[in-house]
């Protein structure tokens, strides 16, 4: 068994590095002024241990990661019901794509691409101003990550709100539909918020980990789902988390996580570990390249891997 | 920890009262005649000891199953090149989908629906005759289900090839784009004859021992592939093992597995066992109904999936 | 040669006692009032003399039909320049699709689809108010018809407005490819205005006329666009006038027109005609029933086809 | 009234010297090695006169264009049973699109693409070896062009036979929705045989005479389909004829017409002329490049457009 700690360092000193580093998604404007050259790391062992390296420390958008945590928070106010708006299998197209809501009448595909948290939102949302229902999921996040000081980044949130043209289209088109409820700014309102959380690499980890431990967190005791809702989020994460590279992050990685285009990524190594990465700098399908390449040794190295050791 | 032999019975008791059984496969007319009311199941666990019950033994036509292993023996013959023929993200379409290859050039998203596994053949017949190209895949099953006996149906494969005109049009439409080397005809004969593989769930289950344990066979200690592109192999079956209801079988499941329109599935549960199931119905994606049922239950009662206990 | 004056006379009672009528559009709640018992036809000839039928003094929602005249307006505004943001060809899809969007970066097919004639809109705004555009082609419909009472019906641009969440994603989608320049609202809102506008079939038929005449009014001698021009709109309007029903259009009526989901179709005999007709009820592709079947028998008796006597 | 063999003249010396010739058509081999420089036209008027220019006694492969007359002849055995299998409506895809066929379960939008003219040639084959069927085919080119010396060349059917791999696909398809009858292989054994056709400029506007003239030959009063169904078949090929540019011929030219991957075109200005044109090279949507920009001259000169004068 090697040691947790040596290993972050290698992988770290690795990273920093490194010249191959992506792109930084420049279609919302504030996040393009990010530095590429950012790269850290944060593991949280079973018996609650953080490992960490580089930039864990500082706090970045977390973007589309929140939808794992905004998931979790509409099954537990909706339950099964949230499965009548939205499907769960891996879509086959990118993270934006409209087509497959026409064929299939407005239900997007599964919960992370970007109709689908939509429609997620709007669940949450139902029957609350849009300050309470961003509220709830802010406490939630402060909850899960144990800490307080978790804010919204207003600047990425009006950016996004300003440039999200594509989103407005998804959200009308789905309200065409009826898989929308409520009026499409609200919706989105707090979509562009709750997707412009900043956090740190140590916070997310610790946020993600009741899905490493049958959706308890064992430091507290506390159990958020159960074991079976914990294990089906992570069978969403591994199969629909990283668009439509999320093949690829599983032969690679081997492990369900969810990449945000700020550049994180949570993974989640059940029974073991939960993780977050960040490096802004995206591949082809959108997610952080060097964050996966970091998971891939990582998992490879301690044998984290769900499909054997 | 639960009893394996008893929750075995117990599934298997279940599934032979349930009226809910899917719908035979009739496109191919050979597979319509089976009867819907067999089923069988087969788990093999880490000390290689076989539980089974139902009709474990009855031969069953293998269908696409058998692409979990002609995948294996391409990647042993061509290695990471086989990767420029046949990609390995989920398709979001149904398994005999044509529109995703006029997209995307004639190159198959994974090797797992219907164009990508002719294009593994493909590699294998590369420069050999149909009929030997055919005798090492039948070996291949043979040795990994260390049962000489086992053979091709026949009339199974007949059949398909009268009525294969879908599978006829991809293998030519890849052809057009050059993603096909060799005849046509060639590739569509020993792709419907190792699709005709006859195998009892027994055969079946040990036949994935090697999955389930870093690519080596635990009885034998042989070793059939490196311990990584097994785990790769157990990634792209839970991505892409179920067509368009891989997310489902995921979520549902919690294991790598492969199904085929003979009703059977194949499902790894890595480090644990070897699971082979059958029951000829289908459902509306064409995956076997009641097999997905049974292996749902019986990761549920083992802890076995691999998003966690 | 036919008199015409009997050939409307004889479609009218025809149509009058037709039980097959289509269904009135209920997508647009204003629209669903209307009484699918109307039908009414005027003609205006090369000599400027009108034959009407049935409720030919009615006014109704003209609707798409609004898009000849805004393609008109916009080519006189900017030229071919107008064809850097929508296309000239047949989409092949429903008129609200969204899928081809995506496939060609936002640029609509043609201006006849919901998401080009938005974008001619667009045109037309371009350094205006929405009023001041309004207004333009308001009196520009004015001035065709030469009848200055012509109006819009503010109930359904309003009963538009508040359920075109469609077309609203159709904007923010092209938004987003930077194919409309104006916010959206804006662009949206004198669209659904224009659709809005209220004619009756002798109103609309007069409008139509410099189309028939190699782009001028003959009553006038006005020349409104040159003869290429007229041309080309009426090759548009009858490749795609009718939406996915554009072929089965020529095929019947064999001459250019424009539908509209009030129910209305302005239809073109060049040389000899501008037609007008009315009758609520669509077909699936979304184009007035009796109206079609209205025209095909005009241009039957008549020998108006420009396909052949 | 223009001089038309002024105009004729003019039209050829020009287009003798234009640069901007397109690109020959490289996926049939033998096509790939026809001369860029050749350029024939031919325009046989209402009395039955023949003005030509440039190499209008070449032969060509017609390829294409041969699917006038192969539906004109499947109109005449199956009457409106065709349209059971082919619809009639643009396809808003390229010529050989396998995408819409799945969507329309296997039934082709229109006779012109590919699969459309394979589903027709499939309705002249049924009952017939497909030698007769051809011998069918050809005696009708010899009948309506009056010339019993055309002939089918060979090389260029054995090498459309051998690379044919996209039409072979698409037949598979259609088969598979059973909406080929006969041995695919029969099919497509016809299908390349008609296409690889030869004919001069003259012999074809020859051939189209009947669908300028109301259905009949004027020179030997010899009656070949109903006025109705001639002006249909003018309808199909305005709004089909040149596959993803059918929109742009109507824009530019105003005539019914089809072309050919050879370079050739036939156009139709009802009453008054048939027109071929022959220029090998083609643009981006598969037609003759300086073929479209000669008739548009002409059309424009002679003030023949169906869309006003």
């Amino acid at each position: 068994m090697p040691d947790l700690a040596h290993v972050i360092r290698e992988i770290s000193e690795e990273m920093a590095q490194r010249s191959d580093r992506g792109t930084v998604a420049d279609y919302i404007p504030e996040l393009a002024r990010v530095d590429p050259k950012n790269f850290g790391i944060a593991v949280i062992d079973a018996e609650g241990q953080a490992f960490t390296g580089g930039d864990s420390d500082t706090p970045f958008s977390i973007q589309s990661v929140s939808k794992v945590f905004t998931l979790t928070l509409a099954l537990g106010m909706a339950g099964d019901r949230l499965w009548k708006r939205v499907g769960r299998e891996p879509s086959g197209n990118p993270f934006n794509s409209i087509v497959q809501l026409e064929r299939e009448r407005g239900v997007p595909r599964n919960p992370f691409i970007n109709a689908g948290a939509i429609a997620v939102t709007d669940l949450i949302l139902s029957g609350h101003e849009p300050r309470e229902a961003l509220g709830e999921i802010l406490r939630f996040m402060q909850f899960l990550a144990q800490d307080a000081s978790i804010t919204i980044d207003e600047r990425v949130a009006a950016s996004e709100k300003r440039t999200g043209f594509r989103n407005t289209a998804l959200a009308n088109y789905m309200k065409s539909f009826g898989v929308i409820d409520n009026p499409v700014d609200y919706t989105l309102g707090v979509y562009f918020h709750h997707c412009a959380i900043a956090m740190t690499c140590r916070q997310l980890a610790t946020a993600g980990r009741f899905l490493a431990h049958n959706g308890r967190i064992p430091a507290t005791g506390h159990s958020v789902v159960s074991a079976e809702r914990a294990r089906r989020i992570n069978a969403i994460m591994l199969t629909c988390g990283h668009y439509d590279g999320s093949g690829e992050f599983a032969y690679r990685v081997g492990l369900p996580g969810k990449s945000g285009v700020g550049g994180g990524i949570l993974a989640v190594a059940p029974g073991k570990a939960s993780i977050a990465v960040w490096a802004p700098g995206l591949d082809a399908a959108g997610n952080s390249h060097l964050g996966r390449v970091a998971l891939e040794q990582l998992t490879q190295r301690m044998g984290w891997s769900v499909f054997g050791a």
